[in-house]
């Protein structure tokens, strides 16, 4: 495998191309965080590895679950090789309970439980702070079909059926996360970004304290040494 | 017909009891105009009476096209009786155009064209400043049933065929509009508060110059001038 050119470069990951194999690419996790559409800045050295190393334990513990994800193969601690997909524009969004911008929207407490799991979607462009859209204005905007839709949907509660059942073994509560879905080279949608503590709340069951990037968010401390629990804990119980 | 007490005061309007028939309220269309969340406040002397004249027109010209309104009567140039409703906590809006928020948020012109129209939903809520909202967030937060927001969206859109044409005729672009529905005391969705200048995007069609609350939020001046055109464009439509 040789490492080509960077095709891009986001936030928190890098993409080079597989000189090999065009209908793959290689992501770096990069060790830098960000946070209100990057207007907040930080990184620590494990941040990289750990996104990674859980990313791939959730995309291999999905992959038994018949769900698809755009990962191929792990191939360093923050480095793993993936199918080459086009991004649907929509960050797709599941709750289980109402916190974060949801809780500030309606005016709520953080921690009130959701009846059944919430799907949103937000567009997905830094420019405009990936705005909150509706069903609706995806169709309208074709940013996604109506097929393409109901996909999105049933995929994202299946997959928080999975994570949520894997997170409870671990002893944290699965209060949200966000997901990116791409079209791969045979056309099918596929999970694709990654599944980390950056684009999830999680907190531990018995305290309830944050154990996500909203530490970074809201100065809480400790980041580093909450991601790593989050990856001893889920390696205990998916590989233990 | 006995006026009883005050039993609501909104922004815009406010609401008496009808000692006779506790199934009807009567309304007081109010000069004061508000903008932005009611941060902006102004007022013009024939402002009730305009936007009263302007929506008995409107609801008359629905009920021929089979479009039940909670409207029964006016009876004087401010005041009309309407059905008693429970309304129902949604601001529908229908886009025939992208201007104002839509606009602000996609980073796009004001004056593009939309495909067919757009329903947006937006929750009731003056404190919250109304967020917009998503058809499966109205489901989790049970401010309409499944079987009531098809309801919503397909009257929005019939709504919208009936007004355009009128406001054609009229040589008024019907840009986008906001209305609310209430259950009336036999259970049925109507459409009800009004339908004017305050809460809808109209633009003549030949100098595409704005006619609405659009000239009072953005200081164009010619707010009263403007008002009355539409209702006097209307009424030779509908009347002449």
């Amino acid at each position: 495998m040789t490492k080509g050119r960077l095709l891009y470069e986001g936030k928190a990951k890098k993409i080079f191309e597989i000189l090999e194999n065009s209908h793959q690419v290689l992501v770096e996790f990069k060790n830098s965080l960000t946070a209100f559409n990057a207007q907040k800045k930080g990184e620590f050295e494990s941040k990289g590895r750990l996104n990674c190393q859980i990313s791939t334990l959730l995309f291999q513990a999905l992959a038994k679950d018949k769900i698809s994800s755009h990962h191929h193969k792990t191939i360093s601690d923050h480095e793993m090789i993936v199918d080459r997909v086009e991004i649907i524009p929509l960050e797709v969004v599941v709750r289980n309970v109402i916190a974060g911008s949801l809780a500030k929207k309606l005016g709520r407490t953080e921690g009130e439980k959701l009846n059944s799991p919430l799907v949103e979607f937000y567009f997905k462009d830094d420019a405009l702070a990936d705005p909150f859209v509706s069903d609706d204005q995806i169709l309208a905007f074709a940013w996604a079909t109506a097929k393409e839709l109901e996909i999105l949907k049933a995929q994202a509660l299946k997959i928080n059926q999975v994570l949520q059942k894997i997170f409870l073994q671990a002893g944290i509560l699965l209060v949200d996360f966000k997901i990116e879905f791409g079209r791969n080279s045979k056309g099918d949608i596929v999970l694709a970004d990654e599944i980390s503590p950056d684009c999830a709340r999680l907190w531990d069951l018995k305290t309830l304290e944050k154990m996500d990037k909203d530490r970074f968010r809201r100065d809480l401390g400790n980041i580093a040494e909450s991601y790593q629990t989050v990856y001893s804990r889920l390696k205990e119980v998916l590989h233990g």
